[in-house]
């Protein structure tokens, strides 16, 4: 899920509750806060806290939000968890500490342990979050396979955004009940049929209806077709920058110009980028997406 | 410098003040505290402003000392600093924000202008910390060029821990007067020679005497010579896990276990690599350590 943001790139509370909210009724079963499309790192923890508290306030149904709480400092991530945990999100989507590269797995593994450990909450649901393109680190299985016998229900699952369908496949082969979303709709009915979860993702911002199409019949003579199709949408828009080509789909859809808004180091889509992700999204016949409440 | 912990892995504010005199007592003209070898990541940004007063407390000359304050969240980044400026520091070290890769130079240069507009003080010192390996984010020349020409007097110089020599030495050529100093002691002969301002280290922490010599004698024929002896220590610890490693050295030469402490990701060098580390070091004559105060 996209944060929005205000002219002067503080949250925008009322933005986010009414994306939330059309999202849930546009297809989605759920809502990834404060992930890498959310630009999570972007914020302080007390902004990270404070776009949770608004979530609540709006009447969110909370067990269906998984948040974003995975930072470079376990403090950090313990203190985002245990309040994700207290407000009954349905989980939290835990990126490795991201800083170091080339670290060790018992490293890795030391890090997500003293997570657990300090949260100390038997109904904590963990995912964890493989982005190595982002977050410069590999979680290998076998470290996945020694964090599941250590916390075997606290670690539920994972959103794998590494891009490699074939890892996503053998994550749903080696792991059986561990929730495996693919971190892309390109990888939907792939995931699907392999045994995962579903798709975490940034475009779901705005292809949620046909990609809830394709989940609703992927057993059917037709989800070959429809993958396709979100297929062809997910590959044009992720031909510009991700972020700020959603929230530029948002800025055109409602008119509004404040959907545009970035943090740094992300920029917002130079007009002529804007306006040919446009064109190709219209050339597909759009994107079909209902007015926002 | 590193960051003593505690055996919770909380920051050890006496080791701290100790460490940190010890080192201006022995051969280094200043301190670098919250960098990559101080594991500044690991810490929340209360910890970090904590440590940050544990030195003011501790008496320590802040104007000798550059802090880390550079975040992936640009507000987190903005406090940290305002902070050291309070406190007196003689400057902030800055990475770029690091989670998102890919990113534009123009997205580079809002975040560090936002920093800059956002603390809003002429007397702020900001020194550009390059460290591709870690960060994932490169800081090419012409971006330096572009903040020197925005705040001239700010942007004071840059940690090039890049490893890349060639990059320095033209740094120094291109920016006289910006304060280029090499991220290891491998280049620092090179550096000074080429105008630079000398070394900010992991490995100085425990080579620092040897350095000052080389820095005292730098135009001296003995100059190469005692790079090389340097270069030779310096190659030793770094065929290690370099903050472990220093870490180890500091356990073995006060003779407490304490030392040993890292967060994770990070993990304590294993025995038999520790002791293969103080073998080689004793090889070559050993690193010339003060006793701590």
């Amino acid at each position: 899920m996209l944060t929005p943001l205000t002219a002067d790139l503080a949250p925008d509370d009322v933005a986010l509750v009414r994306l939330a909210r059309w999202l849930l009724a546009n297809g989605c079963d759920g809502l990834g806060v404060l992930g890498t499309t959310g630009e999570a790192n972007s914020f302080s923890v007390e902004e990270r806290l404070a776009i949770t508290e608004a979530l609540v306030a709006g009447g969110l149904p909370m067990e269906r939000i998984i948040i974003g709480t995975g930072c470079c400092a376990v403090p950090d991530t313990v203190r985002l968890t245990r309040r994700a945990l207290e407000v009954g999100a349905g989980g939290v989507l835990v990126l490795p500490p991201f800083y170091y590269k080339g670290v060790s797995d018992d490293g890795l593994f030391a890090a997500f342990a003293e997570t657990i450990e300090r949260v100390g909450d038997s109904s904590l649901r963990l995912y964890l979050y493989h982005f190595p393109r982002m977050s410069g680190i590999d979680l290998p299985l076998p470290l996945i396979e020694r964090l599941l016998a250590a916390y075997p229900h606290v670690v539920a699952g994972t959103k794998d955004s590494g891009g490699d369908l074939a890892r996503i496949e053998a994550t749903c082969r080696a792991f059986p009940g561990f929730a495996v979303f693919a971190g892309t709709e390109r990888y939907l009915l792939a995931a699907l049929r392999a045994g995962g979860a579903g798709c975490i993702s940034a475009t779901i911002n705005v292809t949620g209806r046909p990609a809830a199409g394709l989940v609703a019949r992927w057993r059917s003579p037709e989800a070959e077709t429809l993958q396709a199709h979100l297929t062809e949408l997910r590959a044009t828009i992720e031909a510009f920058p991700l972020v700020a080509a959603v929230k530029e789909i948002m800025a055109r859809h409602t008119g509004e110009d404040g959907w545009r808004a970035v943090r740094p180091p992300l920029v917002a889509l130079p007009p002529d980028q804007a306006d040919a992700l446009v064109a190709r999204l219209e050339a597909l016949g759009g994107l079909d997406l209902a007015p926002l409440p």
